[in-house]
C-alpha cells in the first residue's frame, strides 16, 4: 500500500505528440504479464539522460550512454522487465546489442538510434529471442495516449503504476509533460532497481536538455532514498520532440521558467511516488535541511538522517525519537558543525513543533506534542544547521517489519 | 542469542595489578541493578583514549578529552548506565563535572585525574546527587578481580556481557591484558552506544600508548558495523600500569610485538562481541577485502556491504543473493573500478565458494553451494579487487525481523 499515492487515470495522463508507447507480453521471465515497451520517437526529438554511478552497471546502461553519446538522433526505447541484463559481462552486451538491432530492423532504423533498458532479475542471461519475438505486437499497440499501460508494463515489485502529467500555455500554445517511473526499493538487485521516462513536446536543444535532465535529477530521483543502495541500471531519460511548436534554446527565453517548473515538478512526483511506494513503507517523510554553507553539506546531512535505519525504525513506530536524529546531524559528516546552532522541528502539515535547539532538546518541547506529528503519514524533518543559506531536501520512507519481510523473503 | 558467544567465567578474567574495579547500585535510572562501576588506578599508570567523532559527542567524551589532555595522571574512571548525559548542553557539562569532582573527593585526588562515563538514555539530566551517593559502595567493593561483575554493570540492552583476556610471557615475566565492553547497536541514542575498556600491567610510554589505542581502534572497533550510526559516546580506553615490571618505551623494544598482539587481540574480541551481540543477529559476517590500492578502499567497499540493509536482510533469509553483493561493491565508490578484475568468494570455516568473476556470476558456481555457506552462523564475504595489495575486514551481522522489533518498539 504506498502512503498517499494513486496512479492518474488514463485521461489525466496527456499524450506527447511526436511521441508512441506500446507494450507487449514477451514472457521475458513470466507468462502473462506485459513486460516490452517500446516507445517510438517521430524525426526531430532531442534526447538526454542520466544513468547510475554504479561500477557494475548493466549492458543496456553502457549501451544507452554508448549511443546517446555518438550523436545520432534517437528514435526509440526499448525496456523490458523481467531480466535486468546486469552483471551479464559481454553476452550481456551483446544481447542488448541485438535488442536495439531488432528494434532498428522493425522500426527501419538504425541500431545506435535505439535506448535499451532492462529491469528484473541480475546475473541471469536475457532471453533476447524472446523478446524479439514480443516486438511486433508492441509495435502494433504504439499509440501517444498509451502512458497508462507504459507505467503498468515497467512495474516489477512495485505495488501501484507510477506517472505524472502537467500542461502548461506558452505564448498561446499548450506544451505538454508526461512521465513515468518504476522502482520500489532504491535498489533490488534482483529485481532491479529505479527507472523514468518524461517527454515533452516543447523543443529543446541539446545543450539545454543535456543540463536540464540533470538539474531535474538532481532535483528528484538524486533526492530519494528508500535503503540507501544504489543499482546497477538507475536511468532517467527526457525527449523533447518539439511538436508543440514551442521550442528552446536558452534559459532565458519566454516561456522555459513554466516548462521548466512543469518538468521538475513531473519529475519530483515521478520520484516521491517511488518513495511513497518503498518496501514496506508506511510513512513519506521529507528531510528539509537549511542553514547550510552549502547545498553538498545539506544534503549530507537530510542523508545520514534519511538512511539511519534507527531513524526509520523510529518513524515507523511514530516514536518522536530526538536522540537519534540529532545523532544522524552528529555524524553527517560537517567537522566544524556547532552543534548549539543547530535547530530541528518536527512537522506535518499545519503543525510545526521546535524540538531541538542549544545544543539538546528545546525548553518548551513537550514529547505529546513530537508524538502528535510522528502519528501523521506525511512528516517533515526541519533542520537549520545555523551556518549559512544553502538548503536542500531528501525524501525518504519508514523501516517497517516488512522491508525485512519483503527483503528477505524475496528469491528470484 | 548472542551468535557464538559466552561471557568468560570470573576466573577466565585475569587481574590486571595495579587497576580495581567496583560496582554499586546507585538507581540513576532503574532501581535493583548495578549502574555504577568505578576503576581505581595506581600512581604509575599511562592512560590513552579514542572517542566519537559524532559533533552531538555528550558531556562527559568532552571531559575526557580535556583531562587526558591536561597532561596530569589519570589516577580513576567512573562509568554509569541509565542515563547518557548527551544532548545535554552547558548543564550537562556541570554535572560531568560534578561527577569527577566527587569520585576526587573520595579517593584523594583532583578532578581532573578522573575520566567520566555514561551510557543510556540521552537528552536527559544526569542525577549527579544519585551517582554520588553510590559512590562509597563502588569504592567499597574496589577489587583487582572484578572484571567480570565490572563487564555486566555496564552493560544497557546488551543480552550478555562482553569481556577478554589475555597473558604473555615477556622475559620470564607474564604480562596481562584483560578487557571489557558494551553496544549492541553501534548506536542507540536511548541507551547509547559502545564503551570499551581495556588494560595491561605492562608499561608503556604515553607516545607509544597513544599510538596503539589508534592502531587497536582501527583493527577493532573500528571494524564493526550494526546498523551504520555512530554514537555520541563511544569511548574506548586503554591503561597501562607498569607492575608487571616490564616497560616498552619503543615498537623496537624486546617483546612489543607480543604484548601489541594481545592488546589487540583482546580489542578485536570485545569488538566483535559487540557485533555477535548486535540488535536481532543471527549470523556473524566478517567481510574481508584484498587487492585494494589503498586500505581504504577496501574498508569502503567492506562497509559498502556491511552496511547495505538488502546484503544484511539476504544473510538473514540464507539467501546468497550475490546480486546485492555485486551492487554494493559497484557503488563503493572507487570511480575507477575494472569490475570484471573483482572476484568474490563466500566462504564458512573450510568451505570456500568462488560465487564472481569477469564482472559476473563464476561459471561453475552453482547456487546450493553459495546456499550451504550461508545457511552457516558465521560467514565470511571475501572480495579481491584485483588491483593492488591493500587489505581491510569489516565485521557485521545480519538484519532481522528482532532489528526492527527492537528499535521500533524501544521506548524510554
Amino acid at each position: 500500500m504506498p502512503v498517499n499515492y494513486a496512479t492518474p487515470a488514463v485521461d489525466q495522463l496527456f499524450p506527447v505528440p511526436g511521441v508512441r508507447l506500446g507494450v507487449a507480453e514477451a514472457e521475458i521471465r513470466k507468462k502473462n504479464r506485459r513486460d516490452l515497451t517500446l516507445v517510438a520517437l517521430d524525426a526531430g526529438c532531442t534526447v538526454a539522460g542520466v544513468f547510475t554511478l554504479n561500477r557494475f552497471c548493466a549492458a543496456p546502461v553502457q549501451l544507452c550512454r554508448k549511443h546517446l553519446a555518438g550523436g545520432k538522433e534517437i528514435r526509440a526505447l526499448v525496456i523490458n522487465t523481467g531480466i535486468a541484463n546486469a552483471g551479464t559481462g559481454e553476452p550481456g552486451r551483446q544481447t542488448a546489442q541485438a535488442s536495439c538491432a531488432a528494434v532498428g530492423e522493425l522500426l527501419g532504423i538504425a541500431a545506435d538510434q535505439v535506448l535499451p533498458f532492462s529491469t528484473g532479475v541480475i546475473l541471469e542471461p536475457l532471453p533476447v529471442d524472446r523478446l524479439k519475438a514480443g516486438l511486433p505486437a508492441a509495435q502494433a499497440d504504439l499509440k501517444a495516449d498509451n502512458w497508462h499501460a507504459a507505467a503498468h508494463a515497467i512495474m516489477t515489485t512495485d505495488t501501484v503504476a507510477k506517472a505524472a502529467s502537467r500542461r502548461v500555455t506558452v505564448g498561446g500554445k499548450t506544451i505538454t509533460v508526461s512521465g513515468i517511473s518504476k522502482g520500489a526499493g532504491m535498489i533490488k538487485p534482483n529485481m532491479a532497481t529505479m527507472l523514468g521516462f518524461l517527454a515533452t513536446d516543447a523543443g529543446i536543444a541539446q545543450p539545454l536538455l543535456d543540463k536540464l535532465v540533470r538539474e531535474a535529477a538532481d532535483a528528484s530521483f538524486n533526492c530519494i532514498t528508500v535503503d540507501g543502495d544504489t543499482s546497477t541500471n538507475d536511468s532517467y531519460v527526457m525527449i523533447a520532440s518539439g511538436q508543440s511548436g514551442v521550442s528552446f534554446a536558452a534559459e532565458s527565453d519566454a516561456g522555459w521558467a513554466e516548462v521548466k517548473a512543469a518538468i521538475i515538478a513531473v519529475s519530483v512526483e515521478l520520484a516521491q511516488a517511488i518513495v511513497r511506494d518503498g518496501e514496506g513503507a508506511t510513512k513519506f517523510i521529507t528531510v528539509a535541511v537549511q542553514g547550510g554553507k552549502t547545498i553538498e553539506e545539506c544534503r549530507q546531512v537530510g542523508y545520514a538522517i534519511g538512511h539511519s535505519p534507527l531513524v526509520k525504525t523510529a518513524f515507523f513506530a511514530s516514536d518522536p525519537n530526538l536522540g537519534r536524529i540529532l545523532a544522524a546531524v552528529g555524524y553527517a559528516g560537517i567537522a566544524d558543525l556547532d552543534v548549539d546552532g543547530v535547530k530541528v522541528w518536527l512537522a506535518s502539515g499545519e503543525n510545526s513543533v521546535l524540538v531541538a535547539e542549544n545544543g539538546g532538546r528545546a525548553a518548551a518541547y513537550q514529547e505529546t506534542d513530537g508524538a502528535r506529528v510522528m502519528a501523521q503519514a506525511e512528516i517533515t524533518v526541519r533542520v537549520d544547521l545555523g551556518r549559512g543559506a544553502a538548503q536542500a531536501s531528501v525524501y525518504t520512507c519508514d523501516f517497517s517489519y516488512d522491508y525485512v519481510k519483503i527483503n528477505a523473503d524475496y528469491r528470484s
